[in-house]
């Protein structure tokens, strides 16, 4: 089985560590999320941190979407160029950036797009506030339970100061919210707990901010996957869905079928008598992200078909720099890797697709589909 | 403190998440490391994975360094193409790159250089025997007790059939081990053990071998930076030690004073109910390696002296894809953060200087120092 995908992967050419797409299968995620999106009556932003890439982002463009989320001024700035016109930087503004924030609003507005920015201070609105010269979108950053970023939803007081500090061409458009906490349920049912408890908190505090007109905005995977009905937001922002990985098919957002993005590892060492094979595939090309076991990635089959399989009995027990260790159950070592050499090829499966991506973003700019 | 801090780097002009090196600590450790090798007779073949910048490889060119090792081709041709001739490529070889690397093998050759590559196979050694038309050092990878790569260090049949499969030009030159369970070591004396029992090893290797006239070459950065005398190597290949990092302190192969790279973080949200500071400097920026606690890095002082403390009531104590949460311990929260506002600008100490500057490739180009 490995090498009947050693040799699909050898006749596409790659000889080196290669971040690989399943096109079908990603523009399906993306067919599937705005199609959701629309029954909800919402709007879609999907977060372009995941591929940080020209080309899926054109597959996005084929889909209908026109707002995007990034997560860097430098990718704001990026997607601007390649001609996306509104653009929410989807983490709290840096103050030391509103001068080029300033320039990139204004370019934006001049092509009838729109810059949006998050603040969870009085301090951050009054800098934007002061600097801008053409309409930008406000949000106002809403902790809803995750605990990283954002204004306790209960805490109305900040709120509305918030609110009070966006003067002149800063304009509060909604409240905003990132349910991380969603990444640590295991099952649809504790998934639709955490929306519940988002949307009920991000209501109060819209109550609490006395701006009934604030639209709301939910972001995250799991739920924006595993919620059948999205209607009570005005916006989603979801971004890992459109690849997936082993974590959301572990979280039970996702199925099998749905995993987009694999990485190439060329076989380096094999080693019988421990049942491992070592691959040219580490913390720099995978990340360091990891599930219970440890597992850092997991191999799996591709060909013709597009990506296939996903091979739990054969995880990445260990990854340094360079090198991910795979250690095979002991009754598969033979049947799988038997005959694997140095030279041959590996499709991993990675824990995170958005770090995974990251990581090759020189080659995510065209990257390899199949 | 960290005002102080924060004020001095806003001087430097950093506005967004930045690596900063203290050229003068790096010039000092590589000074440190060329004399130390040079007092043990050994060539000095710095592993540039760590910081893959043209910048910092010329300051260890002005230290007398001619020789370097890197972990992938596309690193080798990389410095090929910046003037270096003498390289190592420190990774099992991967056949499917045999055509690349017979052409960098040319191409040092022409200009008086070497290729240099690793094998642990009879299988890898007779391709590049087959493909060389110029003289290439061939390093067989023993594994003297780390369990990842190599041919393990008793195993005298392969050492003695991959030698055997060397033909050609391709010229075996040595043993070469990397002992990364070094850095599970905690102490000087660990250290010691390890590097004691390394190199004997790898003399019993060579003895098992029969080609007497084999070089020893030894890699990590704890036992090259912890063992005063290392004259039993032929060849030391370290690369963390330019910078070091929170792990080889901890490891205790580093002082403070020691430590040449950090990241500069601009604060996005202050939260003193929850003591924490969040910053943009997250597993895009630092990596996902940690320490125990876990800690993702800390949190540092800078000035017109360079880099300075490191401190450790401010941990790192989570990090998602762009953002670290900062936690400070209680009784320093007023004192350090008490008065940080989002713009203000946190100098964070990485787990892994490598992986860390890894991810910020881009501008370890041309580095920022101070």
């Amino acid at each position: 089985m490995l090498q009947a995908t050693s040799n699909y992967l050898q006749k596409k050419g790659i000889t080196s560590t290669t971040v690989v797409l399943d096109k079908a299968r990603a523009q399906e995620n993306i067919r599937r999320m705005t199609q959701k999106a629309q029954r909800a009556g919402a709007i879609f932003r999907p977060h372009f941190k995941t591929h940080q890439s020209a080309v899926v982002g054109r597959w996005f463009h084929d889909a209908g979407v026109r707002h995007i989320a990034v997560s860097s001024l430098a990718m704001a700035e990026q997607f601007a160029d390649l001609g996306w016109r509104d653009i929410t930087l989807a983490l709290l503004f840096n103050p030391l950036e509103i001068d080029r924030a300033a320039q990139l609003a204004r370019s934006l507005t001049q092509r009838g797009g729109r810059l949006g920015l998050l603040v969870d201070s009085p301090h951050t609105a009054g800098i934007i506030s002061a600097a801008m010269d053409v309409p930008t979108d406000i949000w106002l950053k809403v902790d809803t339970g995750y605990g990283r970023t954002g204004t306790p939803w209960e805490d109305g007081e900040t709120l509305r100061s918030t609110l009070a500090a966006c003067q002149e061409l800063a304009v509060p458009v909604g409240l905003l919210t990132h349910s991380g906490h969603s990444y640590s349920a295991r099952s649809a049912q504790a998934i639709n707990r955490i929306y519940a408890e988002t949307i009920s908190r991000l209501r109060s505090a819209r109550d609490q901010s006395r701006r009934h007109g604030l639209r709301l905005s939910v972001g995250d995977t799991p739920c924006c996957s595993a919620v059948d009905d999205l209607s009570a937001c005005d916006e989603i922002r979801p971004g890992n869905f459109v690849f997936n990985d082993l974590m959301q098919l572990d979280i039970g957002s996702c199925r099998i079928d749905q995993l987009a993005s694999a990485t190439v590892c060329p076989v380096l060492g094999v080693y019988p008598e421990r049942r491992q094979v070592v691959v040219h595939g580490g913390a720099v090309h995978l990340s360091k992200e990891s599930l219970p076991g440890p597992n850092y990635g997991c191999l799996g089959t591709a060909g013709p078909e597009g990506l296939g399989d996903v091979l739990r009995e054969a995880p990445l027990v260990s990854l340094s720099q360079e090198h991910g260790v795979v250690e095979f159950a002991r009754e598969n070592f033979e049947a799988l890797a038997g005959n694997l050499r140095p030279g041959d090829l590996v499709l991993v499966w990675p824990v995170h697709s958005c770090l995974n991506c990251d990581l090759m973003r020189e080659q995510m700019a065209v990257p390899l589909t199949i």
